[in-house]
């Protein structure tokens, strides 16, 4: 197996495998280990049956290892269970990472991540519980801790995940709203059009990714006028939640109190352009044209895979348009956002990253001086994209500066 | 850097290096982020900079780490630091793994490891404190969540955690420590004669071992008539605690409600002599004699630097005598044990470990039928010596099991 980059700069170190894509997802999987579902030894009983570069032995070990959990779970009573449901569904989870939607086995893998994580929730007696949300660009599934359309004058503090390119909402629990929940505040997480399986919904990347955040935020609020509103974004979050705030109608009935990004980016296009190997973005842009040509050794089966996951996600298999499409919404106009940021780069992402994140923070900062900008410095082990190596650390972080600015 | 396997049959799985007593470690290390202190970002930032089989890049690269956390948490709010400071304590104790404790680092590390430890405590306001225990062989450094000898009335649960070979108090945290103080127990860690850091106090594993652990159980008892004592062990401590109370005087005062062993031992001299590589048992005997000939290429620097350590707890480089020591007390007599027990074995031990447990096991259950015994198969994560590749399963079967018996 020879090695091969990550298709974006995502992480500086070196866990298992010399592909990239396997190595970043491989860091991402054990990290979740640090909140709960797989611990480490279940990971690497995985890895060791893994082949380097071979996504097929990937999605095998993990939906192997999932089928395992559920069974045993299945069979314990309510308490005993919990862990070996949440294991079971980080285990269905991280086989998605490798797997083309259009193999019979994905439909499988993703039925089982939604039973087995919500056979978690309701054997820990969690407050979230599955929802599914109505809006004008289609019906979106999420996990809230109550049905966001019902009225209530509670001064709580609503914690809203959005995630990326690469997230289920069950990850959006992972990336703070299991936190959020044991902090005691009531927690969103949305599958956005494009996000999570929503494809399978005829849902794809575009401008109705913000739009249909901006019209949840507002209903929200619209029924909790008492609440305070904390706006987190990872990935290509940390875009979709600044852009959604920079349309003055949605930003003024909204009343978001608090952004977090991880990182804020202005300019996905440009992100996305600058972070991706030349490989790739180099013509031809047709995916399909690409992955045609893949086996005169262009790309491994790795990358291969990953790229149909994304073609599947945005509904084009061009990667122009697939960029063009992802900025479609626009630049974010970062004068006319107005809460405090907590602006969250690690050191193993691309400049470009760090660039933008620097730019909405020096803005935003001047007009709200609470605002924070965190490097993660590659020691801290929380330096790759979204802290997936050290999640634990970047809540902690999280936590620490909502406590002050709210 | 040849493959070398582990001084002892401990784990069936691979996670980073080809020398297996220093892939063992790291299994261990990883293991730990599941329950807090190093996330697996940081584990990794320390494994990336290690060369395999060399313990010196082992020991600077967590020496390094420890450092570097315990400065920056030296720096934040209490609830901020206690994360840093746990993360700084695992470092340390991590690069006790592989250190010589002729080296002039190690006795800084320790010292890193117990004030970091103690300073998590103090962040996080843990009823866990630091105790000096008294004993008629020697004064022995534990944590408990209040003093052994005050008299109380209360009927709690004391949780008492013994180790094995290679355990500090600062393990026992983690050997089940932190999650009976989480469950509401109170709790005492303690390392025996041999154990920890007793070698610096010229204590040394042999009889002593098991005289102090009665000593203490007997006044456990005497001041707390109503407690229900629960009495744990790992490794090495599998042996300990079932020796204790195989003495009628001990066990009739001590009157010990409930056994948890991971793994019940009953004859440790011959599963040290069956669990280690023949390359250590055959003739000479001397390790000081086989350390001279190791550049013969008779076992590897991290083998040799693991031998110094035991070396240094049973003060003696002979490991026939060395054997004789660890049964110096003899076997245990099963039928003096009179408590019911949970007898945990993972599917990666050697076999003589299943054979003593099982034996064990058949013995108490017929007096005791709530008596358990767990075997933990490979694709658990649990399956390796001491689960500390799955400590969390383990530690949700035990209680979970006590939940019953108690």
């Amino acid at each position: 197996m020879r090695s091969e980059a990550d298709l974006g700069g995502r992480q500086g170190r070196h866990f298992r495998f010399r592909n990239g894509t396997m190595d970043f997802n491989a860091g991402w999987v054990l990290g979740y280990s640090q909140l709960g579902g797989l611990a480490p030894g279940e990971v690497f009983e995985c890895f060791n049956a893994i082949r380097d570069g071979n996504p097929d032995s990937w999605v095998a070990a993990f939906a192997g290892m999932a089928e395992r959990q559920e069974a045993a779970a299945c069979s314990q009573a309510p308490a005993a269970a919990a862990r070996g449901y949440l294991a079971a569904a980080v285990a269905a989870r991280a086989a998605w990472h490798l797997i083309d939607p259009a193999n019979a086995q994905a439909q499988e893998l993703h039925d089982r991540l939604e039973r087995c994580f919500q056979a978690f929730l309701a054997a820990t007696g969690s407050r979230l519980a599955a929802v599914e949300l109505n809006t004008t660009v289609g019906t979106l599934p999420g996990y809230a801790t109550a049905p966001i359309d019902a009225a209530s004058d509670a001064a709580s503090v609503w914690y809203v995940v959005v995630g990326g390119g690469d997230t289920f909402r069950e990850d959006l629990w992972f990336f703070g709203g299991g936190r959020a929940l044991a902090e005691g505040y009531d927690v969103l997480l949305v599958d956005l059009p494009g996000q999570g399986s929503t494809p399978y919904r005829g849902l794809h990347f575009g401008e109705a990714t913000i739009l249909a955040l901006r019209e949840l935020l507002v209903r929200l609020r619209a029924h909790r006028p008492a609440a305070r509103i904390v706006l987190t974004g990872f990935s290509g979050g940390g875009y979709f939640i600044l852009k959604a705030l920079d349309d003055p109608a949605t930003a003024s009935i909204a009343r978001v109190e608090a952004l977090v990004a991880s990182t804020p980016v202005t300019d996905i296009a440009t992100l996305l352009r600058r972070g991706m190997p030349a490989a790739l973005t180099s013509r031809p842009h047709g995916w399909r044209a690409r992955l045609l040509t893949r086996v005169a050794g262009r790309m491994s089966p790795v990358m291969a895979t990953a790229l149909k996951k994304y073609w599947w996600q945005f509904g084009t298999d061009d990667l122009a348009e697939l960029i063009d499409l992802a900025g479609q919404a626009g630049v974010v106009d970062v004068a006319r956002l107005d809460q405090p940021l907590l602006a969250i780069v690690g050191e193993s992402e691309p400049t470009e990253a760090t660039r933008q994140a620097s730019e909405v923070f020096a803005d935003i900062s001047r007009r709200y001086p609470a605002s924070r900008m965190v490097h993660f410095a590659k020691w801290t082990g929380a330096d790759a994209h979204c802290q997936v190596n050290n999640l634990g650390l970047a809540q902690d972080t999280i936590m620490a500066w909502l406590a002050k600015v709210l």
